[in-house]
């Protein structure tokens, strides 16, 4: 029986039971096709998997290449890139059925060069990123179907309020956000109305669909929203050296997405990371050769330096899943 | 021909007069052995091989896949694993002369447990990083030689003072710091004293070969140091959306290390990224589909995260390599 123990460090350890329970949360809150994983959260086929077997078969992705190993998975019942593409040439050439976001004429001119036969018109709903303004979203879709492209409808994403503790206010502003999807929408038609988070997926009262991702794994950012979802990744480290006053693990910059500050540990205090080496003000009973969980400050960014992780029960090590969408 | 018009985006790309200007100047500074260069910044054995060409033959790690695959490449005359580790096995292994960095007795007994046969003795020099204190390196030592290990000297990073841009007190610092280590190596003995990094390898004096890394690509935080150093790398995107006020480019966090902050670049003032974009104030004539240049803020945990770089000249891609040394 192989433990954690067993493992090579850095590695990144999934509670398979946290990640379950996630799932089936999400299932019951947005059944089916209420909930559009975003794939990006996690890059992993064997994750998408489980979250089509709680019962949602359309996907989101951030990249060209999530959608084509998506496709090649057999994954591919309904993929969305929802994000801008100057060269869609790879997607129309997938075994799955491709719809991606534009937001101007010249994403618009090149789903069509590309041979992808269906858009959905991406609206700015206040986060400064892709979106096209709302009032210019029916005119755009116009000219996409004079293009002969088939527009399902609109996307909005409202990520610039995803985060705010206060659930009140979350609620409020995100509703005016949605204000903004309708109004956008009312001059498209089409039937999806594609938006959200997990930070919103309970109070966004528009979206046909969430396009949720961190709710499977988990971010710490995501705890103060009071949400039923639990940490279910672990950066698993070693400790390779002890000091008057501090200890080092050998997990570092490398194996960590850094741009939400330093990660945490319940086995000390955090000074700073390295490449390959994490320095913490220990617990005194730490020894060299101890091994300690490590939560990483941003999930999606950590899981893209890794390309594996290792599924465990409590603390035996029961699969290991290939994180097979890095790359571009 | 194909030139950087041509490359996907987002993706690495290298001038590669830059590199080789850059391999020159060091190599003049201080050739040969005196470079120990760390491949870690760049996990490149194509980079590697023309530091080699340049002069400098043994090379520096930071973890044991860096090591394996520098052996696999033919570039093992004498690589140094610049750091501790708990199990060395895999070491013992290579087809390459070994020695490897311990700082206690745990890490000694597992250079021997492994059938690693030469070691350096790791020494804390005021980075609060791994190394034993400097009075403990005699005796950690003597204690190698009983069991059998050939101690071939000292090891201490001055990390804590490599971005000192005021000239003078760096070099004060570094020459407290190599103090320190001169002790230390007056009671282990050994020919190596192993030391120092881009930031000081033109002030370090008692170092018998420095370990420097950054100073082949470069990066933002050397930049106030006045070394003779060019950048020679950047991020290649493209802009997907542009917007009143902002625009948009394809690559983010899962392209760019975080850890010193946000990228910069020449074509505007950069807002904030995201997974996959980096929105900006741009320079108001930008249009969808230019493409523009980013310089990461931390080149080494950047290049973690792609898996090969574009070679240039001018804009025209001479070759491409991989990023073969990732993961561990």
């Amino acid at each position: 029986m192989r433990t954690v123990h067993d493992l090579p460090t850095p590695s990144l350890i999934l509670d398979a039971s946290a990640l379950e329970a996630n799932l089936e949360r999400m299932a019951q809150a947005l059944p089916g096709p209420r909930v559009r994983p975003h794939v990006k959260a996690h890059k992993c086929t064997a994750i998408a998997r489980r979250q089509r077997e709680a019962g949602h078969a359309n996907f989101c992705c951030a990249t060209i290449r999530e959608m084509e190993v998506m496709a090649e998975a057999g994954l591919g019942d309904d993929l969305l890139l929802a994000n801008e593409v100057l060269d869609a040439t790879r997607l129309a050439a997938l075994d799955a059925r491709v719809t991606v976001a534009i937001d101007s004429d010249a994403t618009l001119e090149a789903a069509v060069a590309g041979g992808v036969r269906e858009v959905l018109i991406d609206v700015n709903v206040g986060l400064p990123r892709c979106g096209c303004r709302p009032e210019d979203a029916g005119a755009l879709a116009d000219r996409a179907r004079k293009r002969g492209l088939e527009v399902r409808g609109v996307m909005g994403y409202e990520g610039h309020i995803v985060g705010i503790a206060d659930r009140e206010e979350r609620e409020r502003r995100c509703a005016e956000s949605m204000e903004l999807l309708a109004r956008a929408h009312a001059d498209t038609g089409g039937d999806v109305i594609s938006a959200g988070g997990t930070g919103t997926y309970d109070c966004n009262e528009l979206a046909t669909e969430i396009q949720a991702g961190s709710y499977a794994l988990m971010d710490t950012a995501y705890k103060e929203l009071g949400h039923p979802f639990v940490q279910a990744i672990w950066l698993w480290v070693s400790v390779i050296s002890v000091a008057d006053g501090y200890a080092v693990a050998d997990g570092g910059l490398k194996s960590l997405g850094m741009d939400h500050g330093n990660p945490t540990t319940e086995a000390g205090k955090v000074w700073f990371c390295s490449d390959e080496h994490l320095t913490f003000a220990p617990d005194p009973k730490l020894a060299v050769g101890d091994r300690i969980r490590v939560v990483p400050a941003h999930i999606d960014p950590t899981l893209a330096y890794h390309d594996r992780i290792y599924v465990v029960e409590g603390e035996r090590v029961v699969d290991e899943w290939p994180i097979d969408m890095r790359g571009w």
